[in-house]
């Protein structure tokens, strides 16, 4: 029997086991039967025997079937405001990717500042987190974009997996790689499951966590972060050269032979601007997040900037939205049908009298290093956001601090393994850097990160009068 | 300018005209402006300055700009169970494709009675019948599978376009084309827009089409015209060459390059036959159509005859969900805002005294003819529908006889040009067969057709009580 299979049935094993126990008091059985298939489908997101995509339509083709669900119900994740900021926003990311502006980006910024190894460094984490508010794919940005631009700059400075490796390439790959994490925090639209989180946040605890809002929570302990992250990295695992003068000359190459700025790249930056300025005042315009990109995405269409076959070609768009709109949807009725209460209930209940510091210490640091288990960070948010800040906030802490704090951790936790985001198999697969280095250095930005991030963080969040 | 902008400024233009006019009395300003939008994004459909998907896709986002509607109301159609419905018949027809059995059925229905070119004629469109209610892209169906079928036939034959063409080509190529338009009307499923029908039908006149009572008003008017036109176009337009002994070798030639019958093929077979049994049965079974499809396309997931990366890949299921559903919202809200009922009153009024009949059956004409002008069957449908059943039905036309009859009208007017339908310019691309004759041909079969389905078919439909 193969491992696929094998792990096909457990997941289905699992799921009837639930289905078929006793419904707890003060449940509708619907409620469980939900619950059932919601784990079973969060099993299948961490097992995957089969793409998480095909997982999810037969989660909501089964939920329907069932009966647990009506078939308008079931579906209703595809049409969720949040799921279209998402797909919107995948497009943005097609758009900076095809037009190469997204290199350009990052060669102006190494011909500027790039002439040792550590200014390289801050010059690619910089061009990341440029375009992070703009492009909610880390995959996109750190390997669609960033990438190729780090993998030519080692060849070119003789930097290859093997003997050279250490010269500058693993720094180079490691600093992008987590620095990545840093910007995939920063913003509302920098990481594909931050929405989500916003989403659950709202469902969950009922409090309001707008673009903006986001934002101006992260830039503090954020910008620090970028800062520290690069320098720490270099001193804890330091290249072999340090001093760079030819890179600034490599960078102006590479901007001649990209040509003149064309006017697909002005478009694009001027989407990308517009979108800036109306997700940073919605709470003034009350253009809604999802509004503003599909009319960058719209401009887009009607510049030709993007085709619409460069749309119908962009699969991660489509694959997220059907992924992602099942969970949304099942997530959602195990709201609705009062699952979510009865469960906070019950827990609130059971620790009552523990203080809610060292219990939220404790969830959250459960939450970060669970990351060891997980190939995914939405897969990850999916299967432990809404539950934790539940627990946390039944224990008393505030339910702000609560969301921000999982909320950061939910992306930097990337940082632990060589799987925990869609980069990482991009970047260590690159073959510089072995995985023992790999996870120690991984566990050292995490410690760094949870410091700068929580330490640091909650206090700009009170100073923010956020809790 | 080149000829797209200035149809894209026409659309504008038109749609901002019909948005500064005083708003009628009785309707709200709201409904007013939606239906601006709404007649520009169809004025798009039909000039189409940039692909329909696109055209949708913008005018989601100005709805949603422009607050007419709320951004969640905008988005609606996309989780819409009709249009999941179309998704997954398009998953379905993949299946169809990717495992050869399409073109097997074709095969094996030609070495039983393919021995004449007549008897070819029938076998062809036999085995789009049969293929027809799981397979709702008539593109996928009569271009994907049965035009490769017939084309190596004719090379076969020794008929290539030229001075060969109307040996046999000509013939089979016609006769194909018009009896993928008969099959496309005969099941809720064999094409597209069929579902969008049933779907306006519902929401003008509040009367409900199921799969299995299309099935059955459209069983004796569709056999009698697939029984008749191939018929007619082989006396109309007829082949040189009548008898052809070496067909059926040649089919059995192909089933054994074919091979014996793979797992996968029995797979889409068992879940082809299980969703007819359960889409005829739905109103026993109370199972939607919309789940037997979506359980169609998971049991083909969980067998891997479809890999995910096939429905990503699927990009004709993607631009229908797009377009469609952004159509489907704005018309859905068309009628919540109060301007059908508005539209339908004001019609009704004004066409007191004129019997119905005469009216009903100059409606019939306009809309069946009003085809010449339109390159895609859903546009027509999207674009006249629902106001011309509105219409006749306030005219005193019975509500089943008047959706109906233009239900299968909308799906018969393909035949009457070489662009009116999706196959279209694949069978007259292939250069067998002359515009002028196409256009007679088609014309031609335009009245048997409204012979059969009107004439016979309101007998059948007052047979079954439906008027």
């Amino acid at each position: 029997m193969n491992s696929n299979l094998k792990k096909g049935l457990l997941v289905i094993l699992v799921g009837a086991i639930i289905w078929f126990l006793p419904v707890p008091a003060g449940l509708k059985p619907q409620a469980w039967q939900l619950f059932a298939i919601f784990v079973a489908t969060i099993l299948g997101f961490i097992l995957q025997p089969l793409p998480i995509g095909s997982i999810a339509f037969i989660a909501v083709t089964l939920s329907a079937l069932s009966g647990v669900l009506k078939p308008a119900e079931a579906l209703s994740g595809f049409s969720n405001i949040t799921i279209w900021l998402i797909v919107s926003a995948f497009l943005f990311a097609k758009g900076f990717i095809k037009t190469g502006l997204g290199r350009r980006i990052a060669y102006m910024i190494i011909k500027a500042i790039g002439d040792s190894t550590l200014k390289l460094g801050y010059a690619i984490v910089i061009s990341d987190l440029i375009m992070a508010p703009a492009m909610p794919s880390s995959a996109a940005r750190a390997g669609g974009v960033l990438f190729p631009v780090v993998r030519s700059l080692n060849s070119a400075l003789g930097s290859e997996p093997g003997p050279t490796a250490r010269k500058v390439g693993a720094y180079l790959l490691q600093t992008e790689y987590h620095g990545n994490a840093i910007t995939c925090a920063m913003f509302m639209t920098a990481m594909a499951g931050n929405p989500l989180i916003a989403l659950l946040a709202a469902k969950t605890l009922n409090i309001e966590i707008t673009w903006g809002q986001w934002a101006l929570a992260a830039i503090v302990p954020g910008l620090i972060s970028l800062l520290v992250v690069p320098y720490f990295i270099y001193k804890f695992d330091p290249p072999e050269l340090t001093e760079l003068p030819e890179s600034k000359e490599m960078a102006r190459q590479e901007l001649v032979k990209l040509g003149p700025l064309s006017s697909a790249e002005k478009i694009i930056a001027g989407v990308f601007c517009g979108a800036l300025l109306l997700w940073s005042t919605s709470q003034f315009t009350k253009i809604d997040a999802t509004v503003v990109a599909m009319l960058g995405v719209s401009v887009m269409i009607i510049t030709k900037v993007l085709e619409w076959k460069d749309i119908l070609e962009e699969k991660g768009a489509w694959d997220t939205m059907i992924w992602m709109g099942s969970l949304v949807a099942l997530a959602d009725y195990l709201s609705k049908l009062g699952f979510i209460p009865w469960f906070a209930k019950v827990v609130g209940a059971s620790i009552v009298g523990i203080p809610w510091l060292p219990a939220f210490g404790i969830l959250l640091l459960v939450y970060v290093y669970a990351h060891y288990a997980f190939a995914s960070l939405t897969a990850h948010i999916t299967a432990m956001y809404a539950a934790f800040i539940a627990v946390a906030v039944a224990a008393g802490a505030p339910p702000y601090l609560v969301a921000l704090a999982l909320a950061f951790m939910s992306n930097l936790c990337m940082s632990l393994t060589h799987y925990g985001g869609s980069p990482a198999p991009i970047f260590f697969g690159a073959g510089y850097v072995d995985q023992g280095t790999w996870w120690k250095v991984g566990f050292m930005v995490s410690v760094v990160n949870l410091i700068i991030w929580i330490g640091l963080g909650s206090i700009w969040w009170k100073f923010l009068g956020l809790w």
